[in-house]
């Protein structure tokens, strides 16, 4: 069995390389190669979250579980509150093959699912990204689609504006121009990232330009809600899993409204494996609904254990 | 974080010790201090389950999971068929805390089941003992039930009857007289634990007599059946969980064919605490429907995390 601390994380794994296996396991999940199984999640009491997201890839012959939560208490310790864990199994005879840290690889492949979908849906010619919520994960989302656009400049809002100067460095550091907005200035982005968490839309139809492909990346769970429900009846919908989309995603709102259906949304897989042509309009409006599944967590993870061997840092443990 | 591979659990765990963890963590399910999380089942194709079964135990502060299956594959590699592994994380900050092999574990947490039960509600001159079912768990069962009962011959019987010399061969270990039976010598036994793995009732209500405990702890899944639903009806029926109980336990086919219902089912908890008296009367027929769950997998794997730090046999790994 194979051991790659979370502490080994940062120099082994890369925003290339979780963009890779992320486009690869949405591919096979819309190929039905690969299901996410049932989502656990249990609250804990005193704030405390606790779940385990698991699935197969048949073809990627890889079997595991996230086990993860949010604990508010341990940033008074110095720690995460997100604490997360890889585990892998070997989908022939069930052995435990890899335990990975999973904190810093759930911030890569979520920001990996929302570059995958800006290099499929955005318009080639894109030169402004905004992004909605500047937390955490604003930075792996902004280093991430600067990948796979030629982006020009940064725009930024976020709830407690104070916040926002550290996302700036993050631009500076890439060689961007950052400059904080408000909403009303997001319509001149032709790609916008939303990274909230929050109960109520932040983004309105009237902030979001034709054109624009907008990834959504923050709804995870009931009750949470980052754009106008009008918005995804404007668009042209697409997303990591169906069926979280319509009952936890940002489409849980639309759906609810009445205002689309399961039938408009469409599996970014389908894209990737070219059965959907995407985006077929420089006007269209493309909305992709990131959900987070299983399989992303444990396609990092299997890359990793790639990257530790080859790299000779995997700790093995004879089990 | 500790790691106790597999073939350490042998010399770290005892029956005893098994019995002691599931009884406590059984008391602290009843008193609602500990619960199970929902339990994920898959299919994998090629005859292959695997799933994840969780829970937290508030007062004895473990949250965990246990990830396992069945591989049918593995035999003809020379590995179980069955697999599991646990996983342990501090309840307050998520942290892994301990990832243990779990296949000794599982037969160890089953057997103690039963035993608990025997312990709880068996009649203290119980004299023969009789053991439906031959297969490698029925080893296990028969070790643990012998610590409870000054048991003086042990019965059994099994559909496949050349598998009941190598039981034999336990009970002469353990210095108990042992004989091969047809089912209908089963009303000899004062106790009878049924372990087999069966689409269809072997034990009928003719077979077993007043005053018995029947530990039914076979059934896990819907559709398996151990005993004709007539005995529940004439038994008082108690179990680890009354959810599992009702839907995948044994109790299951005697609930959906009307003749018990919820309310007639008792937690083990329950006479554990104090709860509730268990056996009444010397005729009064008890059966226990030991349908397995996560927190007795988490609870004997954190009795071997103990075990193995006051050994110092564990690997410590720096996560």
């Amino acid at each position: 069995m194979i051991i790659v601390p979370e502490k080994e994380i940062a120099g082994l794994m890369t925003p290339q390389a979780a963009f890779e296996a992320v486009e690869k396991v949405f591919g096979a999940m819309a190929r039905g190669d690969a299901y996410n199984f049932p989502v656990v999640r249990e609250a804990l009491g005193e704030g405390r979250q606790y779940g385990f997201k698991s699935g197969l890839d048949r073809v990627g012959a890889v079997l595991g579980v996230k086990a993860g939560g949010y604990f508010p208490g341990n940033a008074g310790r110095g720690i995460p509150n997100h604490q997360s864990t890889v585990y892998l199994f070997d989908p022939d005879s069930g052995k435990p093959t890899a335990v990975v840290g999973g904190n810093l690889l759930t911030a890569l492949r979520t920001a990996a699912a929302a570059a995958i979908s800006i290099d499929r849906l955005a318009r080639k010619d894109a030169k402004v990204l905004g992004i909605v919520g500047a937390g955490h994960q604003s930075a792996f989302q902004l280093r991430a689609a600067a990948m796979v656009r030629g982006f020009e400049k940064v725009i930024a809002w976020n709830y407690h504006p104070e916040m926002l100067p550290k996302l700036g460095e993050v631009a500076a550091e890439i060689g961007l121009p950052f400059e904080a907005v408000a909403l009303d200035r997001m319509v001149e982005a032709a790609v916008i990232i939303t990274i909230t968490s929050s109960p109520a839309a932040s983004l309105m139809d009237a902030h979001v330009a034709p054109g624009t492909h907008l990834a959504c990346m923050g709804t995870d769970t009931v009750g949470k809600q980052e754009v106008e429900p009008a918005l995804l009846a404007r668009a042209t919908v697409f997303t990591d899993e169906l069926a979280q989309s319509v009952t936890l995603g940002e489409a849980q709102h639309a759906v609810a409204a009445g205002l689309i259906g399961e039938s408009d949304i469409t599996e970014i897989g389908k894209v990737i494996n070219g059965d959907h042509p995407g985006r077929t309009d420089d006007d269209q409006l493309t909305l992709f609904d990131g959900t987070g599944v299983g399989l992303q967590d444990l396609a990092v993870a299997a890359s990793v254990v790639d990257l530790a061997r080859a790299a000779g840092s995997a700790i093995e443990v004879d089990f």
